[in-house]
């Protein structure tokens, strides 16, 4: 990561005067986002990697956790690809010992494909900053380009959507329940492919007949499948901090997953999933500002 | 059905005191269970249907319903075989209008195998008395009695399972968004199949030689893959009553999905489930016992 490595002035400075770094911290930031504007995805602050087209979740995690020291050098992070099913039961029987009993296959794991990031809090425990995954579903456009034909006869433009995407269920309610004594949920999930549109596309076969793909299709789309896991609530959006909804004489906590789908059919933009992936991230550090604040107001 | 037909005059008698009722319900249902005790699921109150091996949980479904109708004539109940999407999203904006906005496929909806039973509260709402699924997965022990060897080379006795359970949390986020509401979720998801043994077992091969599934093997054992939907509470439980839990300043409603597995790789007894799920079903009206009470005590 050249492009961090030329600021690194900043992290010496916060030893003399905190707010000076808050400060420079911004400017910083500022101008990372600049940097991204400007070269649109291509180089900026990921360099040549960022011209692989299909650049993995996991492998942005990596620069989100090198963005995060740069950015809260007080604070210590650390990086993950599983969180085994042990731990969960582990969060879940501190909450009631009734919770959390169950495991069938000794080392059973969650591997969430962009794995897990965590901060340490003021105890010294590891609390959860962003878990991220990214799911492709639907190769309509590619076989339309391709000028291949689908379906049992190969005649048909379009292939009816399956189903796996509902799989992505199973992690959002595992890392739910790790988090459930948290106020926040820092879950993202990116998607991408035909069954994930938000608007209708024209695509162009090579003979130069387009074939329409129509979002609202109940045959390609795949949408609906998911917005379980935000409740219904906007796609698209940061939903990372818990909110809780009042019912006659009861509150209920909701953990909403941050779903956000590349609607028109392109491949997503390695800058735009850095920037989600690094909002979130600083949503779940403010939530949990009070367990941070001795490291953050340590001089 | 038969034998429920034989004993109607129970019903007749409601109008004259209330009391001599619910005493003739009890007896009758603990003849019926005696019924189901002898028949051990052959006949009894199934009929000749029992001996169909695979009795559909939405078969069994309509049987309950009828049993309900028999033990509470002061109460209306239906069932249906699907949920709307847009009645959740509905459901979710009365608790809050931020939630239930998006909908992508206009005529989206959930279809448990098992279908909804709903009953008529004191305010003529439908409310949910239970939701079922059933679900086979993994085919070792009907491969290995067969003599059939499987993998790529045909030369192994073990399939790896697979994943595609994990599909079944959708269907469980989308009801439990449906009921937030409630103090209740009788969502009940029997499975059967080799993937989900609680127990090791030898199965023989027609050349005699046993092959040995053990329980807690990764490649066999996909009940974990389900428990974040009972937050590792134990199976083969009745979860209906929504627990609540505490944590630091907040109480945490949790809706734990019902799991019942046939672990020693039989078929599931249809007159187990059937009582299961009549189990689950009285849980649902007792909590809704306040809801229901003027139609219980009218005269």
């Amino acid at each position: 990561m050249k492009s961090l490595d030329t600021i690194p002035i900043y992290q010496n400075k916060m030893y003399f005067c905190r707010n000076v770094i808050i400060m420079a911290k911004k400017n910083q930031s500022k101008r990372l986002t600049e940097q991204h504007r400007e070269h649109h995805g291509a180089v900026g602050i990921f360099g040549e990697e960022a011209k692989l087209h299909d650049m993995t979740v996991g492998k942005i995690s990596h620069h989100i956790i090198r963005q995060l020291e740069e950015d809260f050098p007080q604070l210590v992070f650390r990086y993950r690809p599983s969180i085994e099913k042990k731990e969960i039961n582990e969060a879940l029987r501190k909450i009631d010992p009734e919770l959390g009993q169950t495991l069938f296959v000794e080392n059973a794991s969650i591997i969430p494909d962009g794995g897990i990031i965590e901060v340490k809090d003021d105890n010294d425990n590891w609390r959860v900053v962003l878990v991220s995954e990214a799911k492709h579903q639907g190769k309509d456009i590619e076989n339309i380009k391709s000028g291949e034909l689908v379906g049992k006869d190969k005649n048909q433009d379009l292939m009816a959507a399956g189903n796996a995407i509902e799989r992505s269920h199973k992690n959002i309610s595992e890392i739910a329940n790790f988090m459930l004594a948290e106020s926040h949920f820092p879950y993202v999930l990116f998607l991408e492919g035909s069954n994930f549109l938000t608007e209708t596309i024209e695509v162009k076969r090579p003979d130069g007949r387009s074939v329409t793909l129509e979002y609202d299709s109940g045959l390609l789309n795949r949408l609906d499948r998911l917005t379980a896991a935000n409740y219904g609530m906007p796609i698209n959006t940061n939903l990372c901090k818990n909110k809780f909804v009042q019912h006659d004489d009861k509150t209920i906590m909701l953990q909403a997953a941050s779903i956000y789908t590349q609607g028109n059919g392109e491949s997503w933009d390695v800058v735009k999933m850095f920037d989600i992936m690094l909002e979130i991230s600083k949503t779940s550090l403010q939530i949990l500002g009070s367990d941070l604040f001795n490291q953050l107001t340590k001089s």
